[in-house]
């Protein structure tokens, strides 16, 4: 399993995909669970860095953790005061998966971290 | 004149291209002028970051400093001991353009610096 994929990093800067799984994945073992909660979390949490990820990148980093990384997984449960709707909440499926990937997360984040550090003194010092 | 262009920014992190002009911009403040040399610096100048930044990538970042932002001219000089063969340089051509260049990609750092630390601390704090 190649937890980070290709697409996430071309060596420059973290990608996007990943640093929204992370959040993702974080937000799940907080107890958030809905689709749409999670994503305006995410929406609204970065607006003062300029920041607000597109719902269909959101939605792209979801369905990879549940069907290519196998870390999340999808149920569907009754909406309250009603019987036939159903909503989509999401759980940690595999622990050590979603453990495992925070961790290549923090080296990446830990990297980038020094780079931006880097270029910062370099060119500003 | 559009400095930073959408190209270089979709609000998530700073983009590679932006990243390499600046270190171009402070290389040539610096005295460096030689294509070579300035590709030379930036290629191994973040090995330990494990980013290594293409030819091309840094060709086109000078490229778009000179023909399109102004900031940078090339001339060509006869190569020492030779007659025939010239060899290209850069110099800064508009400094106040490169002042307010590395003013707003300082800017851009700074945002990225922050967004990395908030996701170090909502992550693993």
């Amino acid at each position: 399993m190649a937890i980070i994929t290709k697409r996430e990093s071309t060596g420059f800067l973290i990608k996007q995909r990943a640093f929204l799984k992370l959040y993702l994945i974080t937000s799940i073992e907080n107890g958030r669970s809905y689709g749409l909660q999670l994503l305006d979390d995410l929406q609204k949490g970065f607006e003062i860095f300029g920041f607000r990820p597109q719902a269909s990148e959101i939605y792209r980093a979801l369905y990879e953790l549940e069907d290519e990384e196998g870390i999340l997984e999808k149920k569907k449960i009754p909406m309250e005061g009603t019987k036939r709707k159903q909503i989509v909440v999401y759980q940690i499926k595999d622990k050590e998966a979603a453990k495992s990937y925070k961790k290549l997360v923090k080296a990446d984040l830990d990297r980038c971290s020094g780079l931006l550090k880097k270029a910062l003194e370099d060119n500003y010092g």
